[in-house]
């Protein structure tokens, strides 16, 4: 059963505009929060001014997730120790008695949970336009910038892509995700008018996308020599920077091909996808075995990072194992990788064959080549590396050696024994990877999979192996 | 021990010149041969001019194999339906009392073994130069152009030549070997200038190599443009054929390798191989299972056909094969063929697995390709034939769909149960194939190995891997 575009935005607005009520008690909660973020920097004598920025500010949060941005603009005078360090201390004051978690990005800040509502403390310098100090400094500019121009109707357009963009994956600008943030969300419904216009020129996105809004550029070949990310949204008030710096190519495929696929046949769970029901043990074991592939899973225990860190090192880590293992003549059909963020992450290659052969062909010089010929035939002739050859092929000398690694679980377990950095993996994933890293084929991955039910979820998505919003 | 290139000349020339007795027994055979024929001719009144060609009219012959070619040259008015027949009975009574072979090539023509001499009479018509009838016109005309050119010295740098490159398994112009003739070794010497000479050019052929020894051409460029094939020497009284024509390019490369190895150590090997000891039994698995890989074999039984045709149809049917086992996606290393030209046919393809993964990625249109794209879904999701997917890769739809073959040896013995046509099966291979064909796998081979000494030569020199000149 489809239903019109219409009837979906109707229903997804119910779902994410707040009501009257809610809008009042998040605005309060915020206006509250300023006042004791203020007084507790005036206590510790810190001339700081203090603003609401992000979705609260520009009215463009989502219901069932409201998220309270407290900003602390200092003097660019402050001190850079006392930057982060003294702000966190305003900030907890400032949220006694609540939950809070320290967080760190450049600079360390507060995150905590007030009456049910998560709240961010931040700090950033008070400057001048384009004097940017630390990265945050641009925010409040941001707030100033979109306010004037959203209005009500606008910020539901704004709320219907952050849902959309939420449903089907790519909302978000941390490093785990390499989405969307919601200032580019904003800055997509102001460029195109609408929710559905942004899906409708996505739809369409074939070459590189440069937006630019406020026409910093006079021509958009400069702006495409100047930026190199596959999206850019040349930002409104900074010439220098891409919004959409974070939007990995994947990503904005994933977005594009959704977009397509929602305006031939709009449906809600665009928005709201069905929760994934994890595979009970015996159709995973059955469905890894029908695949008559072999999946390997790399496990090892918790890194210390914020989550970007975390991921950034993640990703590097599985680019690098991927092409070592390509590097060894495996065929790789998909590779992935999924972390609690806590205790425990995974690495997943599936490759065609867990053995090669023991031998593998070694490629000489080309006959006109005569002085590498003959040095080929003097390392090679009679070498106890040698399995057959050498011999003439297609003009060429060739031989077959000896394979240092026939099967995929020992070439990972040795490469990483050590922690794996020579071939490249990422540090702070290389010291837990070499005190704890467990290499499990197929069905062993079993006892993880029965242990963890978000890491069940994850391989039951892996194996589907499609979209959750393609049915 | 290497000795000089002297010592080896010298020791070669023993074995390859015939002395004085063995010189006057084979050209008073050829001329008792040539008087009988003769007779013969007359007997059934044809009106014949009778010749002997070949290396023994132009004393380049091999000690160890003289071979007498007796011609007879046809009126042209002579009946093509004539021409075989009636010269067949001619030879036939000629040759009364010896063993008679039957061979055919464009035309029939008698092999018989005469006084332990193998004796080839052979058809053709006596036209002008140019006006050529059947293949075998030239013939005369080749004789009449190189024996005055080849004194005795010479003679003997072709005789050298000529073992060389038997010993190396590059001699012969047949299809099985699609090496060198003799006529192209005596004229690569009247190039050249001697037996050494022709291996110091032959080491430096880098490009292709266009030889025209009497001049027809102004230009190389045009010649090169006339004829194809890797190796061209023009023919002097027909500056329309290569000499050279049959010369397959790994034949060529061969040879090339080979020159230039023996011209650094000089040996005799080069020109008398070892015989190959073929491994024993354990032996034989020892080394297949070592290798990691999987070898198939394709036995069948024997095929009717001369041996130009059988090994025609043989390699056009390997390399059939090869690439319809590749073009389901199995990795061959190496694939050859073997026949005993009588009872038995055994195709070798050595994969790196036998078996495959049940799926396999099949790549979908670029996200770009709207049309294609909503085409593809339509087409995959939810398929019958589909593991996992679709899913965005690398900015184009995928789908992991089920693999029709993943075993080899049920691919082969599918596409072969029917005698393989529709994969290029050439006609005779697939009539005998269809009947009687079988499908080994490594070890399994066993059985032939032991009942068929000269398989089991050829499958150790297999496992070897390297020309035998090279040790």
């Amino acid at each position: 059963m489809t239903s019109s575009l219409e009837e979906i935005r109707a229903e997804v607005l119910k779902r994410v505009n707040p009501n009257e009520s809610e809008r009042k008690r998040v605005l309060s909660l915020a206006k509250k929060l300023t006042e004791k973020v203020r007084e507790a920097a005036k206590e510790k004598g810190v001339e700081a001014e203090i603003r609401v920025e992000g979705s609260v500010a520009k009215n463009t949060w989502l219901r069932d997730c409201p998220e309270i941005d407290v900003f602390m603009q200092l003097p660019t005078t402050t001190p850079k120790e006392a930057f982060g360090t003294v702000c966190l201390e305003i900030a907890k004051k400032a949220t006694e008695g609540y939950k809070q978690i320290e967080r760190f990005a450049e600079h360390p800040y507060l995150e905590a949970i007030v009456d049910n509502v998560w709240v961010n403390i931040v700090p950033c310098y008070r400057v001048k336009r384009g004097e940017w100090i630390s990265a945050t400094d641009r925010t409040p500019f941001h707030t100033d910038y979109v306010k004037p121009l959203l209005d009500e109707r606008m910020g539901e357009e704004v709320r219907l892509l952050k849902r959309f963009m939420k449903g089907v994956g790519v909302y978000g600008a941390e490093i785990k995700i390499g989405g969307f943030s919601g200032y580019l969300c904003e800055l997509l419904v102001l460029n195109y008018g609408s929710f559905v216009e942004v899906l409708r020129a996505a739809g369409n996105w074939k070459e590189r996308i440069v937006i630019d809004y406020e026409g910093h550029y006079e021509r958009k070949e400069d702006t495409k020599k100047i930026f190199e990310e596959p999206l850019v949204m040349v930002d409104p008030v900074d010439k220098g920077r891409n919004v959409a710096a974070a939007v990995r190519k994947e990503k904005l495929n994933e977005f594009i091909a959704a977009s397509r696929t929602f305006l031939e046949a709009p449906d809600l769970k665009f928005f709201y996808p069905p929760e994934t029901k994890a595979l009970d043990a015996t159709e995973l074991v059955n469905k890894i075995n029908a695949r008559g592939a072999t999946i390997v899973f790399v496990r090892f225990e918790g890194v210390t990072a914020v989550p970007d860190v975390l991921w950034g090192q993640l990703y590097r880590s599985q680019r690098a194992l991927r092409k070592m293992i390509q590097q060894h003549d495996f065929t790789v059909l998909r590779d992935d990788v999924w972390s609690n963020e806590k205790n425990l992450n995974i690495f997943i290659f599936e490759v065609e064959n867990r053995l090669l052969p023991n031998m593998k062909r070694h490629l000489g010089p080309p006959l006109r080549k005569m002085l590498e010929c003959e040095n080929f035939l003097r390392k090679h002739l009679g070498a106890d590396s040698t399995v057959s050859g050498p011999r003439v092929d297609e003009g060429r000398w060739v031989v077959d050696v000896k394979r240092n690694h026939t099967d995929i679980v020992n070439l990972l377990k040795e490469k990483l024994g050590d922690g794996g950095r020579s071939v490249g993996v990422a540090e702070l994933v290389s010291k837990t990877v070499a005190e704890s890293m467990e290499v499990l084929v197929n069905a062993e991955t079993l006892k993880l999979y029965s242990a963890y039910p978000d890491f069940a979820k994850f391989l039951t998505e892996y194996l589907e192996g499609k979209p959750r919003w393609l049915t």
